[in-house]
Formats: structure tokens, sequence, C-alpha cells
């Protein structure tokens, strides 16, 4: 491979090292001044689309979709560049501090994580806003995308190094991988000692293979195998509401429900009302062997691959429970610890449920739907993070800082 | 190999279930139940010990010595127990609560990891030790010792379990492997499903291998190559206590330093004064070029190597350099972002050093032997982080937790 990866990285480092001491405002008028330089050059960027877009026509019309840009799309996207902008700084910010029994004042201080690395696919948004999230929390980004909007890719990162390097600022604080071989992939995943962490997104192929060969620090991000529990004491119109919501808003996304449990109490009752409910939408039901007795034509029978399947679509499996134990059990036997969510009007089943069900974001009557940085109130996200380390459930900036103990004496020894 | 990795880790997951659902005054009991039993059955396992000593008899006696349990250090052991059963709980606690914009109240919630795997070395006191700490917190754990205490490990996790079972918990919440074989402990570190965090603890030889074969997540801890830097500005009187300090009261340890950095305008002075109270302690100084022309016979001429070594003993590596810039940029670019030390009296260049040295830790005329959970007053100290992901420097119990976030709606939809 030509690419030098640990070139890449040494520079990474460096200009980690400056980004670290920048102030607030700087940052913030740089994000702006990039925002408005993508508005500037968007008949360049759409050109380097074009080049992306010719070669993708045999690809699914999703698949295009979400790699072609257009005026409107660069605007959306260089106004969230200024939303991060107006987003607070957690950069030195204090989570505790104390004074210790030696007299030494001791203080957890925020600070960058260094060098973030990201992989995903081809989704041309992603890298600037990573590398606008990066940025805003000091860290350095080396960003490798989809291979299919690699020319996309390279003018974007163009046009933010060019606003980086007219600050005073390496441009090498925002770097893309240019060879999209598996090879260099691989060699990326295993760039220990300039990696701080590497946060895959995108597909659950591409997280397991992540998993499978980095050596540095991974955050998973992603899979959702989400399920709504209908309680024997829910109230069913909410039930219905919130089941549709959660399959049928936007099913191709991670927090949307794959799974549907339903209490034996309640089963004979529901399951026609929501089958009826989701039927608008064509969901395709799968389901046990009770569901298939009650709904009859309207259900095809599931297999026990259906409970470990994220569908992404209009599927939606379905299991009759006789006790609030035994959907318990189903779920974190099956889940990916992404976001669960319980009707009922019981507070003890629903205090059960948040308590015993194992998940970044476990729900009372609302829908899953709503695991996510913007609407949780972080103003941006960089993912969903599936794993318990470092950070849960939706990511925004905190989660790509990390901290410091800065430490002060008067000459105390041990 | 005969040894069922999979079945440890689907018992593990069981019991971790049960264990977070647990109170605080039941873990408390049971923990003091521990500690009584270990003293019950000193017996019992010094005569385990003495079958793993019988085999250690060519070892390194600094190696018999940390394998050796007598009355007194079970003892030891045992109030050790009593004393995390006396630490504030985590478990439950909540970090952040919010309203979100659709009227979701958003809790962030403490709970256990879940599994936790250790691997260290011929320690027995970590078997105990991980075990109380992880059973605090929630989790269960899975242990991988040294294979030469491989009786003692096994003596402890059975009087540990007698006291689960005989408060109806599962024995599988603390699970001892009781195959040392490296193609076990590889299979360990790949138990992506059933561990949510490996961490290890040992050499950097270990430390290292674990960071290569994982898949899953894992807490690096230990190697440090600590720095104390001498200022222009330092008073010398404790700059000198502070570097004997930090070098000579337990040169073994992960704190303790390993290389002085040492300002040009006092290292005329400040040198031939620090290597007569270094001399006390035999310490060796390993010099650059100007270290030497100073001290003469007093110092070696160092290799390039030296910077990068953590000595873990009476050797000490020497350089000066004319700027804080030049002692800045050598600490980020040899240490292990452990501990680092400045002496200064200047406010300025104490700032500088804080905000720009890259270290878990980083002190103001304080030694570098501080960074210690005991000492920051977490009560207990599962390890000393050296990444930057989810925990950095000392580990206490809070290390042991991830969060959840609990949402409560009245049928909120997206």
């Amino acid at each position: 491979m030509a690419l030098d990866l640990e070139k890449m990285g040494i520079a990474a480092r460096e200009a980690a090292f400056k980004l670290a001491q920048l102030s607030t405002e700087q940052k913030n008028e740089i994000l702006k001044a990039m925002a408005q330089a993508l508005v500037d050059n968007t008949a360049a960027i759409i050109a380097a689309n074009q080049v992306d877009l010719e070669k993708a026509t045999e690809m699914k019309s999703s698949f295009v979709d979400r790699l072609t840009l257009d005026e409107a799309r660069i605007k959306d996207i260089a106004e969230g560049l200024r939303q991060v902008a107006a987003l607070p700084d957690p950069i030195g910010n204090v989570d505790k501090g104390w004074i210790n029994q030696d007299g030494l004042q001791i203080v957890q201080r925020r600070v960058p994580l260094g060098v973030v690395g990201m992989i995903y696919e081809a989704r041309p948004n992603v890298t600037v806003d990573a590398a606008g999230l990066c940025f805003k929390s000091g860290n350095a980004v080396i960003l490798r995308g989809g291979k299919e909007a690699l020319a996309t890719n390279i003018k974007l990162a163009e046009v933010l190094q060019q606003v980086l390097v007219e600050n005073g600022i390496a441009k090498e604080a925002i770097q893309i991988i240019t060879e999209t071989s598996h090879q260099v992939a691989e060699k990326f995943m295993q760039l220990n000692g300039y990696l701080d962490v590497l946060i895959p997104r995108g597909s659950a192929r591409l997280i397991q293979t992540v998993i499978q060969k980095a050596t540095v620090p991974v955050i998973e991000t992603g899979a959702g195998n989400c399920h709504v529990y209908v309680d024997s004491q829910a109230d069913l119109a909410m039930a219905e509401k919130i089941v549709v919501n959660a399959k049928c808003q936007r099913p191709s996304v991670c927090n949307a429900a794959e799974t549907l449990v339903v209490h034996a109490d309640v089963a004979e009752e529901f399951l026609p009302q929501v089958a009826k409910a989701l039927a608008k939408y064509n969901v395709e039901l799968r389901g046990d062997a009770r569901t298939c007795e009650i709904l009859g034509d309207a259900a095809v029978p599931a297999t026990e691959r259906d409970w470990d399947t994220e569908y992404n679509d209009y599927i939606l499996a379905v299991k009759v429970v006789d006790t609030l134990t035994e959907a318990i059990v189903h779920i974190n036997t099956h889940n990916t610890k992404h976001s669960e969510a319980i009707v009922t009007d019981s507070y003890a089943n629903g205090q059960r449920f948040v308590n015993e069900v194992d998940a970044s974001s476990v729900y009372i009557n609302a829908s899953t739907r709503f695991t996510d940085g913007f609407v949780f109130g972080f103003g941006a996200e960089i993912g969903i993070s599936t794993q318990k380390l470092h950070a849960r459930g939706p990511m925004g900036l905190e989660a790509l800082t990390t901290t410091k103990y800065v430490i002060s004496g008067q000459g105390q020894i041990r």
C-alpha cells in the first residue's frame, strides 16, 4: 500500500496537541467558517459527488439517495456545523474536585480523547458531521468512509482543511484515508499508539469486522434489535400507537422496534387491533404459535432466527408470553442492549422492567424511537453506543472526551 | 481444551442478572461473611498455597514473596473485603436527569457492567480484591490468575463461592479459569457476548498480549513511564525531596518516576545535589550528554531506549532541556500517559505543564507516587487505567459500572 497510515497517525497526534489548546471561541469561529466554506464550494462538491454517483448506477435507490448531495443537502450539512458551533464545549469542565488526606487538591478535568478514528459507509454527511464534532471536542480525526463516496469525501475534507489552514491549524486535524482497500482498513484498525478510539458506524457486518480485527479501543455502535412489550396492565390504545410508531415511523433505523412481546391476558384483544393498524403500513407479522392462532392469515410463523433479526424493514416478530418475567428473559436473551419499551399502567411492572431489562435505554410508555442524541437534547450525535464501556446510548460531544486528574500540591511526598 | 468457557460465560451472565438486583445491604453482609470465611479457612488456604509454593522453588524471591499467603496476609485480605463492604455503593446513583422537549423524563442511572474478566499474574490477593470489588458493584467476575497461583486461587474462590451459595446466590458469580494454557487465555480474551470488559493487570508484556489478542472491550492498565520535571523556577530543596520520593519510595510500582527532566538554568546546581541524595539509595543515573558532563562519574550515558524504559528499579534516566516546551514534548513523546509531575514556583509554567502534558494524572509540586485509588480517596482500586476510554487513572468501584437511561413517558411517540 502506498498510503502511510503511521505518518497520518503522527500528524494527527501533533494536530491533536494543538487542538486541545484552542479556546471555545476559536473553535466555534472555525466551525462557522467551515459551514460557510461548504456553501461557497457547493458547485465543486456537487461535481465531486457526481463522480461518485456515476459509478453507483447499479446500486439500490436508497443507497444512491444517501450518497447524493445537492444544494439543499449541502446547506443542511453546513447548518449542522453551525449547530455544533452553538453547543456548549465540554472541554475544561471539571467533573469532580476534592482535597485528599495528603492535602492534595485533586480535580478531574474534561480533555479531548486525542485522535478519533471513524469507519463508516457511503454517507458523505457523516464525513462533515464527524469532523465537526471531533473538532469541537478538540480531537483530531481520521476518517475512512465507504469507497463509493471517496471523491465526495476527499472534496469535503479539502474544503474543511482549507479553513483549518487559513486559521493557522494543521490540515492533518481532519484527514481522509484515500485508499479504501480492506488491507488499509485493517491496518487502520490496528493503529495502536495513534488512535485513542475507533468508532465504526454502519451495518452490523461492518461493526463486527471492526470488533474482530481492531486492536485499538473501539466503541461499538448501532445494532438495534429493539422490543416493545405490551403488559397485561397496558392501555391498549396507547400500546397500539407506540407499537405502530416504533415499527413504522422509520423502520430503517436502529431504534425501530423489531419484536412485539404481548402478555397473554391481553393478546386476544390487542393482537387483532394492532395487526389492523400495522396492516395500513403493510407490515409483515411473524408470530409464535399463539400469535398465529389468534391472528390466522394475518401472520406467518416465526422461526427461532426471527427473534435475533434486526429487519430494518416493515416486518415485525410477535411473541405471546404468560408473565412479565418471561418477557424480560426473552428480551435480555435476544436484544442488542439498545432500546426497550414497556407499555403498562402498573407501577410495579414498569419498575421491574426498567430495573431488569439490560439496555442502553429503557422506556415506560414511550416509543423506542426516541433513543437519539438530538431527541435526548445533546444537540448532536456521533453514534449510539451499544457497549457498556465509556459511553452507553446516544453519544454527544462529551462521549468524545476523556478526563485528566490535575493535582496541585505544596511539595507533598508519599 | 476440556474447559467450556462459553458455559462459564452463560452462567456468569445469569449470575450477573441476579447480582444487579441485590440491595447494598445484602451485598455488604455477604462481603463481610466472605471476609470471615477467609479467616475461618486460613489453614486450608495456607495448605493450598503450600502446593503452589512447592512448585515455585526456582522463582525469584520477590515472586515467591508475592505468591505467599500466611495468617497475617489472609487477615489483611479479609480486612480488604470488609473495607469494600464499608464503601458507598455506586449502583442506582443517578448521574443526570432532565425532561426533554417531548416531555420525557430521562434519567441516567448507574448499573453494573455485567460480567468482568480479569487476567493477572501470580498474586493471590488480586483474586479476592477483584472478586470483592466486582461483587460490590453488582458484577459477575471470571478470574484468570497466573498459573503459579492456581491451587491457591481455586481454594480462595471455593471459600468465597461457599458464602455465595449459603446466601442463595449462584456460585458462578465468582469463577476461576482452572486451565491456565495460553490457548484458553486467548479464547477468554475473545469471549464476546459474555464479557462486558476484560481488565489485564500485570507486566507490560501481559497487557500488550491482551491488547493484541482481545476482541472484547479492554481497559488497559498499569504501564508507567513517569517523569518529574524540575523547572527553572523550582524550589530545589522541594525538587530533591520529590525526585527521591518518586524514584525510591517504591521503585517497583507503576507510579514511580523513571526519568528526571531538568531545566538547563538549574541543572548545574540541582543535578549534583539530587545525585548525592539518590546515591544513598544506590540509584543508577543514565544521563544525556549534558547530564554526564555535569555529573561526571556519577552518571552513565543514556541510550535512546532509556527514554522509553520503565525500569521498576533503582535506575533513573536524566535529561537536561533548554525550555519548558522541550520538556513537554519529550514527556508527551515518551510517556505512557500515566503520571507526570512538574516542580515549579511559576504559575504560568505550572499551568502550561498540566494543560499540555498528556497523562491520566498531572502534578504540580507533588510526587507521582500519589496516583493510587486509595490515596485519591476511592477506598479501593481495581487498577490504574492508562487508556482514555471509560476510565482514566486510578479506578475505583465506579469504573466497574456503566449507565442506563431510564425514560418515563405518558404515551409519547415520535
